[in-house]
């Protein structure tokens, strides 16, 4: 509330592309799974037939953004080869293969006689999407929104624009020859558009960005629309006394050195002194010859870590060969750290004592709390759900990695015979409560 | 963003408080059933055992409130009688039989040899509860969090603040009596306290306000922590060309008139143009022996409505025996209507025909939407939750009438034999996800 930005008001021809879309992801949710996939199929099909364009479009924004002077990174997200456009291609197909999220039945009762309520799963309706550079994430969040039945609201990175424009025109040849309404997918290319998104609750019902912490934490500040993301992934791994050297070093290793730039990249290890001497000893040389700098309070620098931790370091995700070590007490000492500066992404301990493990999983409330594994495998695709739409690190369902079941809601659907209420506080009829 | 109130700052006293809460909160949430249903009976003896202390109290804020002038219908409200106490106290010991919400397996799956994924209820941590009046609440809110494995922050009306202490004590000597740590509840007896809780997103994570419109859509605007509640409910019946007259009469009135102050009450009947002239004929008289105010647009006024409709009606909630009334071409028309005016809680259709029933529920994107029955069946007890926390008309869930499964959310717990993410990337191991 003390926030100096202010999203701008949506102007008129803003509003307009929005109810467009309203009406468009209504038609939408009311398709079948079978009209969902083949406008998925037909979306793809375009996108081969349109390969060329879309890959001309490319090269503009390449040169542009060389021209600009952007970083080496940026322009590596931005270049689509033609690999990756098959590849983007391949993913849109294989969206259609998921089952379809929609239509569940979560709950099917009788009330009383002849009064059945249902809850079935639902599209969301508008999904708002803002996402920096990738052009590849305009096939992939497009095949998602359909695949669950809801609209879309694409915001790239601006230099991405001609790339984006292609693609999506593509897309919406696709949706264009199935029964589907092409406004079904809407891309905003200005800036301000997509600041005037965050103003949009009467039209967008979830905003997913994909991009920078500092992306996802200015929009959950902007906004009043749920927003499906993280900010900061401060993983921690907690090597217990009673933890297998072994074991403990080579995931520590992994859960940083896999790929340290992923939110589920561990930048903490907490370490029980009992065991700290030896797990040191062994762990620090293979560390050193992976590269990982080494970060440690007082009595880890004793213990031959080669620089000290100050404060800032336990609330940093590094995102990079840079881990922070600190050794406790006891296992209620790692607790607590984990709950002052944990961002509830992933927590894990590495021990052979199933009741520690047990306590650790228990109190520890983030998303994941795992036991003798990586954290890296915090991740939708590992986890099995096909597809990872965002990973929520909120007390609130959905969290931790969400698949297609984050792009659909439910709703209570109760089917009667004139059924009125007052006839039950009369006494004239009962409830029955049955399960069907 | 353009709120000029701004929610205080916590003082170092609430944020003691809060600390102490949220301390305890996760104390709570490792109790088992067994030891929360126990805590739930002894909260419950207590209330019994005091009683005198608590009526004695709540006699002084009745005499308080009666010199300052308050109105008739919140004395009433703030009186607790000899038996809406006892009611309270029954209604402590049925949420002890009400089934455990926390510790169901939502997914249990291998994701490959050694390596198992389960998603389980977990408590939701601390839950904020605002309220206005009504002491008993206090009972009720604080019995559903206990329940759930959750600690409760409670700020009532401070009309009842001596009665709310009581009852706070009352149920704080039964947490002592059992395992559960008496700090779990926590009660605000200060306006400042209550409005810089809308600031403790560190310390609560879901708010549930009870009380009215305006109190709600105050909280929902000035707190970045979610809330769970709904302002209004503007709920509309669509009485379609194909409906059985009488039925149509009935569950109008029975949507209307069964208790006018209610969320789920009707405010608008849309009445299809064929079926209009004979519906109101026969409707008009009905409604008016029951002090109905029938306000229609100009095509019902013609049909005998008494007073003209202007816009505003349409998105009014009258909370009143008024009800609004506006008739339609067709369904398309009704649904229009419905998807502009309708605040999302429960909209119905009164048809014969399957396929504009079906059309009616599957457009209409509210969190219940009924065929044939009345409007007022949406509700938490009536849909056999055995509990109401509070009704969302939010687009994700929970919405609609949410039970105890409210209060919790979902944690993964992911147990390994050391495995780590390289293994699978470097081909040396593979993933099975088979459901277990």
């Amino acid at each position: 509330m003390t926030d100096i930005f202010e999203a701008p008001i949506p102007d008129s021809d803003l509003l307009e592309k929005a109810e467009q879309l309203r009406l468009a992801s209504i038609k939408t949710s009311q398709t079948n799974n079978k009209d969902r996939i083949r406008a998925l199929n037909l979306m793809a099909d375009y996108l081969e037939k349109n390969s060329n364009e879309i890959i001309e479009a490319n090269d503009e924004d390449y040169k542009k953004a060389k021209n600009k002077g952007i970083s080496k990174a940026l322009l590596s997200r931005l270049k689509l080869s033609n690999e990756k456009l098959s590849s983007g291609i391949e993913g849109v197909r294989k969206v259609g293969h998921l089952s379809d999220p929609t239509g569940q039945i979560q709950i099917k009762k009788e009330l009383s006689e002849g009064l059945i309520l249902e809850r079935k799963t639902v599209p969301i309706g508008v999904l708002g999407v803002i996402f920096e550079s990738r052009p590849d994430a305009v096939m992939q969040i497009s095949s998602l929104a359909i695949r669950s039945g809801n609209g879309v609201m694409l915001k790239g990175g601006s230099e991405a624009n001609f790339t984006n424009l292609a693609i999506v025109s593509a897309l919406k040849k696709g949706l264009q020859e199935s029964n589907l309404d092409e406004n079904s997918i809407c891309l905003l290319t200005s800036r301000k558009d997509s600041m005037a998104m965050l103003n949009l609750e009467k039209y967008v019902n979830l905003i997913i960005p994909r991009g920078s912490n500092a992306l996802v934490k200015f929009i959950q500040e902007n906004t009043r629309i749920p927003v499906l993301g993280h900010a900061d992934g401060i993983c921690h791994l907690y090597i217990d006394e009673k933890a297998d050297i072994d074991m403990a070093i080579k995931v520590a290793l992994d859960s940083k050195i896999q790929y340290p730039a992923a939110c589920n990249a561990v930048e903490t290890l907490l370490i029980h002194k009992e065991i700290s001497f030896n797990f040191l000893k062994k762990a620090i040389p293979i560390f050193n010859s992976k590269d990982v700098k080494l970060i440690g309070d007082k009595k880890s620098v004793e213990l031959g870590v080669a620089f000290e931790a100050n404060y800032e370091d336990w609330q940093t995700e590094y995102l990079d060969l840079i881990l922070s070590i600190k050794i406790v007490d006891h296992l209620d000492e790692a607790i607590s750290h984990i709950q002052k500066f944990s961002s509830k992404h992933t927590d894990g301990i590495i021990t052979k004592n199933i009741m520690n493990a047990n306590k650790f999983m228990n109190e520890v409330d983030s998303a994941g709390v795992f036991h003798n594994c990586s954290t890296r495998f915090a991740d939708g695709f590992r986890y099995g759900f096909g597809a990872e739409v965002g990973i929520s690190t909120q007390a609130l369902p959905p969290r931790g990695p969400v698949g297609l079941e984050g792009l659909v809601t439910y709703k209570y659907f109760l089917r009667g015979e004139g059924n009125i209420v007052d006839d039950f506080s009369s006494g004239r009829s009962i409830y029955t409560h049955k399960d069907l």
